[in-house]
This record gives structure tokens, C-alpha cells and sequence, in this order.
């Protein structure tokens, strides 16, 4: 099911996600995207807020040649925002001024100060932070928040920079990119189909998943045991290509007329 | 507040977390009880159940020297469960019968027959597998599962092997490892509290967080953004050793003061 087309690597900025202070919920819901439109996740990275670490994982992750890298977090106006330096960095360019942005954020800030809801619309040292983007990228709508997203291509891979706030990464992913991925994919997607066995512990059920992966190679079975102690209960994941929709459903037959015989 | 002793990579292996079917809320729950126990967690990388990547996120991470890598996944009887082949690959070992593990899976299995929860309590191949281990490692009890977890040295790098189920990787962690973490970190541990800041947007918060991390070098602050469009919330969180207990209270009673000044 890989082809490098489709091959998308992930990487989140914070130290708050290794801290244990924030679950991931971004990556999960990026995955979950990406797969419904077609495309593969190879791999997550999640770095602290560290310059040198962050450019160190982004230029690893460009030597695998993945079509996409989306990174999320960092995007903001504080000291530990630092995702663009190191954007730059890995590509060996500098952060430049976009006088585009820097106009949004003029309004963005004059219309919350007309709101009463800031006390100063002033874009300060750090306000204007956001509007210095890695030289030659593109900046993305944010359409909920100050930080635009960035995008920018190096070599083929397309690298895209979104905010932390789960509100906002999602509505620039599904409002910019999304539309992109879409096409390009051509409409290819995964689907899943989750069977819920009980009674049969998963070691018992090993033979049978492989023995359906044989007959339907088009499908990948991936099994999730949630039982705990004495109560087996093990999730089976069908999954296959949207264009093979029909295997799934023989696969998922086949598995269940076979498990009649382990039970 | 790095010290390569004290510094940990996390590893989590998992199609299932890199389609958007699970959230990682291993990753969350390990590096909550490193931080407790004075580690950094400085990278964590998620992985798809592929033999060959899991091997090479292994030596990538050898190669940066880490304390500790604590692997999550992939244990399991079921044909996609490649950590433990993965591991002796990235160690230039092979897999070894460990007959005491064998001997255990052998009552487990006995004893949940007995109980009429299974069917057949014969050591299959795919129950065997669990028992094979990366040559020179020491298998870790499971006190709630059939599948030990694993610790293996290479280089002053300890490579432990959890399940993924997270009950049982929460007790093999909390009863095998934890003991040796805090003895070895003598009680080092990080303390974080958090401040609730309301109605000052963090662009304009974000100098006062630069000046009181100069004022109080061994404190650092990190701000989270919890605010939706024209309600801002940011929670700025207080991360200190335990040993600067005194110092965090400090930066938080100065912050806190120069914080009325910005309202």
C-alpha cells in the first residue's frame, strides 16, 4: 500500500507533548485525515522546542523523501515558538518579512482592539514574529487565528508548517490543504471496517488473519487486543483501498464463516 | 535542564497510530511519569509495523545516545508484531527461546484453560514468539498479560520493550522499571504548575515570559494558548527540578505581580 506519492511523515513541536502535559490529539486527527484522503503516514516525530532539534528531524525526514511533511506547532509569537528558524535552517535559508502577512496581522489586531479585546493593537517584536517566513514559502489562511500556516518545497518534499491549537491546524488543513491532497490523490482513500471479536484470545486468531491477508492481499488486517485480564476481546481492522471496496467485504465475510470454526 | 543521563527517546511502534485509529495516549502516560521521575524526554518517534523502519528509528536513536529507549508495541503473538525481530536487527543479534518465558506462557495459558476462558492452552508458534527474545536481554514480568516486556544494553543505551496494551505497559513500567529510574535519578524530578492568564493575548505576554526566565534561570515557562476566536486564555506553565521548589514559587509570585501591570 506505499507509494512514495502518497507517503507523508508527521512532526509535532512542544515540549508540552513530551512532558506529559498534552496528549497528541493533532497527530491524531492529521493522521485520520490523511488516510481518508488517501494517503500514508510513515512515520511520527515529535521534537521539543529546541532550534538544533527540531531543523535536525526535518532534514532527516527530507533524506526519506516523503511527498509531504506537516509539521505542526511553534508557529506562535513566543520566545519558544521556533518552528520557521529551524524550517529555515534545514533548507539553508533565512526567515524574510511578508508584507502580506504582516497587513493581515495589522487587521487582525486593530479589529480585536476595536472589539475591546486587546488593550493595544500595536504590532510588536513579537506580533510581527509571525509574519517572518522561511524565504521563497507561501503562507497558508489561518482564518481562526494570527499565525498563518506556511508551506514551502524542497527537492519535491512539500513541507507545511501549522499552528498548535488544534483549531487552528484543522481549519487551515481542511481549508488549504485538504482541497490539494484531494485531487492529487484522485479521490484514492482508505477504508477501514473494524470487526469486534470475543472469546477467541488473539494468539488463537494470529493463523486466521494471516491466512485472510493470503487470500485477499489487497486487504491488511491489523488486530487491536483491548481485552484485560481474563476477558479476551481483540478489534480486527479490515482495511483496503476505496477501489477495492468489495475485497474488503469478501475478506471480512471469509474471516467471519472461519471463526465459526475456532469458536 | 539536559543531562544525557537523564535523557530518554520514546518509540512507539503501531500502524493503528499512524492512521488516525488510535490516539497515542502511551506516549502522554510514559512521558508524564519520566518527567515525575526527573527524565527528559527529548524525541519521540511513532512507527508503522514494518520490520525494516522499526529497526532503523532504533539505530537513528542509538546513534544520539540516549539513556534510555522505551519502545511501545508490537510484543504481541499476532503476525504484525515485529518489535522484538526489529530490535535484535538494529543490535546485530538474533531471537533466543528463553525457556523461564516459555515456562511462564505455559501457565498462563494452563491456567486461563482452566478457567474455561480459552479453548486449547497449547503453546502455538504464535504464542511461542513471545518468548523469543533479542539474545543477552532480560525479560520484564507481566504481571497482567502474556507478553514480558524486554531490556537489552547496547553501547550505555538501555532499550526497553513494552506492550502496547496500556495496562500492561503501565504495570510492567510502574513494578519493573520505575524503581531503577528514580533510583538512578535520585529523586531529581521536575515540578510544573500552571497559571491561568485571561485576557492578555500572548503576543503581548511573551516579553514578560523572556524576562522572567532571566530573572529566574532555573525556572522555565512555557505558554499554551487555550484561547478561541476573541476569548483569550493562555495557560503559562511553571517547569522547575524539585530541588528549585522555592525559586518556582518566586518566579510565579514575580510574574504574577508584573502580570498586573499588562491587565
Amino acid at each position: 500500500m506505499k507509494a512514495s506519492k502518497y507517503v507523508v511523515e508527521v512532526v509535532n513541536v512542544g515540549n508540552e507533548l513530551l512532558d506529559g502535559r498534552t496528549v497528541n490529539t493533532n497527530l491524531n486527527w492529521v493522521c485520520g485525515r490523511l488516510s481518508q484522503l488517501g494517503y500514508i503516514v510513515s512515520r511520527a516525530t515529535t521534537v521539543r522546542d529546541d532550534l538544533k532539534d527540531i531543523a535536525s528531524v526535518l532534514k532527516e525526514s527530507l533524506k526519506r523523501r516523503p511527498a509531504w511533511i506537516i509539521v505542526s506547532g511553534g508557529l506562535g509569537p513566543t520566545h519558544d515558538d521556533k518552528t520557521l528558524q529551524a524550517v529555515a535552517k534545514a533548507l539553508g535559508t533565512r526567515l524574510v518579512l511578508y508584507e502580506d502577512v504582516v497587513e493581515k496581522l495589522r487587521h487582525r489586531y486593530l479589529a480585536l482592539y476595536e472589539k475591546g479585546l486587546i488593550k493595544d493593537p500595536t504590532l510588536t517584536r513579537e506580533r510581527l514574529k509571525m509574519a517572518r517566513l522561511p524565504a521563497g514559502s507561501k503562507p497558508l489562511n489561518n482564518a481562526v487565528g494570527a499565525a498563518p500556516g506556511v508551506l514551502v518545497e524542497k527537492a519535491g518534499t512539500r513541507i507545511v508548517c501549522l499552528p498548535g491549537v488544534p483549531k487552528e491546524l484543522m481549519t487551515i488543513f481542511d481549508n488549504e490543504l485538504a482541497p490539494v491532497l484531494e485531487k492529487e490523490s484522485k479521490g484514492r482513500g482508505f477504508l477501514v471496517q473494524s470487526i469486534t471479536v470475543r472469546d477467541v484470545v488473539e494468539s488463537r486468531l494470529a493463523p486466521l488473519l494471516v491466512e485472510t491477508m493470503k487470500k485477499y492481499p489487497m486487504v491488511y488486517l491489523k488486530s487491536n487486543p483491548k481485552g484485560v485480564e481474563n476477558v479476551s476481546v481483540v478489534v480486527v481492522d479490515f482495511i483496503a483501498e476505496k477501489r477495492h471496496k468489495d475485497l474488503l467485504e469478501q475478506s471480512i465475510q471469509y474471516f467471519q464463516e472461519r471463526l465459526k470454526t475456532l469458536t
